[in-house]
């Protein structure tokens, strides 16, 4: 079935809207960017915008919103995707090293702008974030059930398996001395030896 | 020998000014932030302000300097306060976990707005964050020759090493589950099984 133009129209702009207000985030931070200015980027008046978000903070969250899902699924797929802890600790981990070097800009502003979101948005993005911790943790705990890993706290690993990937965001650039699948299969191997995995 | 009144003066003015100036930063952005506010919350005048530093982006300088520059102290003395390479790193993780987790403010200043610094001042930056990620690699090549540590790769081990540290200013609350001492002492054991190191 062919979808209907109008609606395919309004996909177009928000798309539109989506990138050029990553693109301004990046650059200027959430602060530092005017809800003009993302218009301006994407070719329409500041009224035309506000006919597909209510805010500049509104955009902030559909950005938010959808890195935070797409990385829950991925992390989601990963572990699911065999029963052994070790191998699902080590997909995830994976998956999680490449999303972050492949898309450094988006997961930038996904990480490091959440005090701009409002408080209603901010417990929603919490959610999303506590799941993806809960997932790594789950893993973690598994494993350590199996007799296959060894931790001191779950918890505080899972946090600290996170911050790998997370913390590429700031420092990796492509083009630089690794790729991302050579960081991605390095990260993975780190994580089995920081969850005390035995081989 | 007391200090000359007029120096000290003038201390307490940058003092003052650097405070507000992290304040505003962390708060809305350096982008978001306007000179006048900061001479405000400091409470002088935007021309005062001008004698001290001469634009925003110095006042931004300035906090990164002083912030990397104390950082790449604390893992300097860390690694030479011991000739045991396991010991060395252990410190120094653990040193700069307890500094991220104490001063999360600053340390998400001096590392995530670094793109906002002109050429001149990026380029003496990235020099003293080349010196902090090289006194880490060094410690683990140590290892690595002495037959304690066995790495895939020295260089991204450090990059991920540090991670863990950084990635500390994004998430880490006071208050929390845990205090600084005890991310400390746990990331210090994390780092130890990221190098392999035999204990």
């Amino acid at each position: 079935m062919s979808r209907v133009p109008g609606v395919a129209r309004a996909e177009t702009t928000r798309s539109r809207l989506y990138d050029a207000a990553v693109r301004a985030f990046a650059d200027k931070g959430f602060h530092g960017t005017t809800t003009r200015e993302i218009a301006a980027a994407s070719g329409m008046s500041a009224a035309a915008l506000y006919v597909h978000h209510r805010s500049k903070e509104e955009l902030l969250f559909v950005i938010s919103r959808q890195g935070h899902e797409s990385t829950l699924q991925l992390i989601r797929a990963a572990i699911s995707s065999t029963a052994d802890p070790a191998e699902g600790l080590r997909r995830a981990i994976h998956d999680f090293a490449m999303h972050h070097a492949n898309e450094p800009t988006v997961a930038r502003i996904v990480n490091y702008e959440l005090d701009a979101l409002v408080p209603e948005h901010l417990r929603e993005i919490r959610g999303i974030r506590r799941d993806i911790e809960g997932e790594v943790r789950r893993v973690v705990v598994r494993g350590v059930r199996a007799g296959c890993f060894v931790v001191a706290d779950a918890e505080l690993s899972a946090a600290a398996l996170l911050s790998l990937g997370v913390d590429l965001a700031r420092w990796y650039r492509s083009g630089g001395r690794w790729t991302p699948e050579q960081i991605a299969e390095q990260y993975a191997e780190l994580a089995l030896r920081m969850v005390g995995a035995t081989h």
